[in-house]
């Protein structure tokens, strides 16, 4: 498939940009009487014309009145700040349960230009394949969106089995696609410290591309292991949290990623490296890593990071350095975008306002993508096959004795582990519940606040269910809950207070494709339908925002009384983070990286 | 040849990088207790330790005893600032009339561990033959020498021919060599903001290859010339010499490269756009261009700029950003070199003072090359065939009879457009002088300071030989003054007030394969052999610089008043500077850009 939005190289472009620049031709576009918000110099410089052609920066001046020839599209800036298109330094379309094109068409009114997005969720699913049809997604969109390689597949080796590995020669051969960018996070932070050949060859492969290593250091430890880190090559991490993480990593060499996502908060604690230390800002970029749809419906996308920049007390040219030329430099792009200069791609945003930054026309590429929040741009959708709209494969209609707990030959009571979900944290408790056995069978306690919860396989058919105990959701009556979004490998969980409502559930996510359903008393309340690898709508944001408002809604009709309740449901099964998981192998103790028996 | 200092990629050194960071291995360097100056954020951290492996930075931290071993080096800095290793952002070894090796052997105690090096002057010579011989012998040093692909020979098609032309294709080829880190700076900026379609090939190959294009936009004018040419792609330009120029460049979204080299003064006037007007100065970058060897023996190289802009009022931080880690940003090394960060290669300054700079000991890629002052590593030569060796072909022996200027047939005088050389500048002056004729013979006129001038056809044994007259140098008596440095073509320009003596000095220059050679009263006075390509000499800079001195000295013996007096003579061939020199072709009219004629 040809990608539709293409923009001409900067040579190809050149003949015409020099043209216009010299007065010997008109130019496709002239923004007209603006304030130039120039990030290479950190200046505002008031009253200039920007002229552009071919999607390019041709000139930028007091007066181009001259560029303007009978077919030249005229934008008065009325006095407006000219700036550059935002970029998120790192995120993860899929967290959005959206396609590249509906992300694309949902956050283009909100002013990016420019995503530096990492498909590892899809990469669990279906592999390089996957990784390469939201790739060439991306690349059919008006704006710029650019492929990190995921580097992780499965997270965590021998603890679960994903749809799909990601091995060093997937990396090496995505490297040569158009638009990769680099390497997407690396989750795999004790391998690398360990020098783990399968972790170096994928950074190697990377950097022999002379593209950027992304990094992910989940640790507060800033000694000999993060040093280690380092010098295995990551060149950014956005998990960092505090001041000292934040000027850690820049000391080391890397750029630190400050991160305002959508249950995301690390902006304001960690820009105090440059606000009140006075570091060097060109250090500092700005991210999201997972926005929901219901933060870009409501909220904002970049814009909604930078203003919460300046509200940390960011001087706003700094905060915007840290959403353009920082980025763009970080990538090797700083020739190509990120800054109102000639030969950049034209993505620039026309604001009244420097601070509240009221994204009034955001031109994209050389033309007019959004104006007054509203999109004016096509973003086309990528034919999915059939292999990535039928990816929930249960190999048979499961039934409520798939979700029955035996319990050991001969007991009358059972001490079991049970997941205990911690409100607004990511690391669950390990913990143990006394359960009766009746007829050789365990069952959930909803009065004590235990249910129970089931990964159900879903790659491969094999019809297998891993059961086990949850507890913190606060969960009442007789209900089911269940995802195909779950990290990392993404089979189904579901958790439920009822085996036979939760089958009915586990059966409806496999004819849907994907997605979440929520069953209560007996029938579907809830459904948020997620056909693409049974992760991503290609529905609007806008209907997808209201479809999960309704599921977290659902939710709390069974009872739950958690903030970020279905996030915390879709992390249950991400076996990197302590203290219990579960995953398609068993119940996982990740304080231990090793599978342990679900009874005591 | 197979390079001789060869250093391991990062991915190759970093299983032992790692171990040595994490306290599993013993590195190869550690230097103890010093002050951590990091680029990065712009901070001197005191009490740091830095290791050392494979030539490349394993970790810096406050105690790193646990990484030395029995093997291990161990430096004491005994509180001392450590600081990246010194970066030229644009230079022609050329100038300094020194091979690479002897430049680096020269420049290495000054701190020197990085150049970007552009080898114009050869291109000029021996073609893209040369440029790789000059890029080999590069790659052979124990510091960093890059190089950028001569773009312009020659500089003026149609008034002069050099030894080879530079063509598109040729650019494309040196785009693959591992030492290539871009195109040199594109001088025919007319040709560029006409949009000359060999010059744009030049740049899109450049661009292509994602490598930087290195500018050069002599003209005071910043207006649409200007942004056209910024609009054609090169990135950065060091012939700005004031505030307004740099700045200007800057906000285009080049790099200002600001440059103090043996006679350029081109800092204290533009870092302003820094110390006074507050810019962001990760736009701005120091070079010295051009450096003679008595320069890097008695005054220092990219330690003297340094100086030179803290004296100019910048902050000792800023100035070294300007001279490390910005100079790497710009050419896409920041990962590789430009600051003390794991990973990069190991290349350090040890100083007692930041302003002043001592350059106490100088470590590259993990080594101790330099101490107090005095070179501790090999410089190793290139084994530079007879074709670089035997460059000045003339073709035939010449006689008095070649340097006789022949009068218009059946004058008594002739009006003669005379070469004025102006104190203290590079243009020239269009004169004219009335000069008698003596059998059918236009003699010099000493007492009025007018002497011959001939340019001498050396790169094909034509016996061509073009005279004409010259004014300014105040030559008395018999002499006569030859160089084989003779930009940009690089023939051989001699001047003199006898004939008989400029054909004996010319036929010695042909005997030494090139350099300089001055007479007086029938005798040579004065010689400085360059046998490389008539430009370079392999001997050591102190010598080079003594016979460059006796030289000089040995001009004034024949009169000679002027300032730089060696650099007027080299420059008299120079076809792109107004507003009258002489090339193989005749007179050229640098106003109009076209042939002249001698005689009015």
């Amino acid at each position: 498939m040809e990608p539709k939005n293409i923009v001409k190289s900067w040579p190809e472009a050149a003949p015409r940009l020099i043209a216009v620049a010299s007065g010997r031709a008109p130019a496709d576009m002239v923004i007209r009487g603006g304030k130039w918000v120039n990030v290479h110099t950190r200046e505002v410089l008031d009253g200039h014309d920007i002229a552009i052609a071919e999607g390019r920066f041709a000139a930028i001046a007091p007066d181009l009145s001259a560029a303007i020839g009978p077919d030249t599209q005229v934008i008065e800036a009325q006095g407006r700040f000219m700036l550059p298109g935002l970029c998120d330094g790192h995120m993860h379309i899929e967290s959005g349960m959206l396609t590249p094109a509906e992300f694309a068409a949902a956050v283009i009114p909100h002013g990016t230009t420019t995503m530096f997005t990492d498909p590892h969720e899809i990469a669990n699913v279906l592999g390089l394949a996957g990784v390469r049809m939201m790739h060439d997604e991306a690349l059919m969109q008006p704006i710029n969106i650019f492929t990190q390689m995921p580097s992780c597949a499965p997270s965590a080796p021998g603890l679960e089995t994903t749809g799909y590995e990601i091995t060093p020669e997937d990396v090496a051969q995505a490297m040569s696609w158009p638009g990769i960018i680099g390497l997407g996070e690396m989750m795999n932070f004790p391998g690398v410290i360990h020098a783990d050949p399968k972790m170096l060859a994928e950074i190697a492969a990377t950097q022999a591309a002379d593209k950027t290593v992304g990094g992910h250091y989940a640790s507060p430890d800033l000694g000999a292991p993060f040093r280690a880190y380092a010098a295995g090559g990551p060149a950014d991490d956005h998990e960092g949290t505090s001041e000292a993480d934040a000027i850690a990593r820049v000391r080391q060499g890397m750029r630190a990623m400050l991160r305002l996502g959508s249950a995301w908060y690390d902006v304001e604690r960690q820009i105090t490296a440059v606000t009140q230390k006075g570091l060097d800002p060109r250090g500092f970029i700005l991210c999201t890593d997972d926005c929901h749809s219901g933060t870009l419906v409501n909220d904002g996308h970049m814009n909604r990071v930078y203003r919460h920049a300046v509200a940390c007390g960011a001087d706003p040219l700094v905060a915007l350095q840290m959403c353009t030329i920082n980025t763009a430099t970080h990538f090797g792009l700083e020739r190509e975008l990120g800054s109102i200069a000639p030969g950049r791609r034209a993505d620039v945003i026309l604001t009244s306002d420097l601070r509240t930054l009221p994204v009034e026309v955001v031109i994209a590429r050389g033309k007019v993508v959004a104006e007054g929040g509203k999109l004016l741009a096509d973003c086309p959708h990528y034919a999915w096959p059939e292999s990535a709209r039928q990816t929930v494969h249960l190999g048979k209609r499961l039934g409520a004795a798939d979700f029955r707990v035996a319990a050991p030959e001969g007991a009358n009571t059972v001490t079991a582990r049970v997941i205990g979900v911690v409100e607004n944290q990511a690391p669950t408790r390990a913990l143990t519940a006394e359960l009766p056995v009746t007829d050789g069978r365990v069952d959930p306690d909803p009065a004590r606040d235990i249910a129970q919860i089931a990964l159900v396989e879903r790659h491969r058919g094999t019809g297998g269910v891993v059961n086990g105990f949850v507890s913190g959701f606060g969960y009442k009556g007789r209900m089911a809950m269940g995802s195909t979004v779950a990290h990392d490998s993404h089979h189904m969980i579901v958790v439920g207070t009822d085996p036979e409502m939760m089958a009915a559930c586990a059966n409806r996510l496999g004819q849907m494709g994907g997605g979440i359903s929520v069953w209560k008393d007996g029938a579907a309340i809830a459904a948020v339908p997620l056909p693409i690898a049974g992760l991503m709508s290609d529905s609007p944001a806008a209907q997808v925002a209201e479809a999960a408002s309704r599921m977290v809604a659902a939710m709390a009709d069974c009872g739950c009384t958690l903030n970020n309740a279905y996030m915390q449901h879709s992390l249950l099964a991400l076996v990197v983070i302590p203290e219990i998981r579960i995953s398609d192998l068993g119940l996982v103790d990740v304080t231990r990286f090793e599978l342990t028996d679900l009874f005591q």
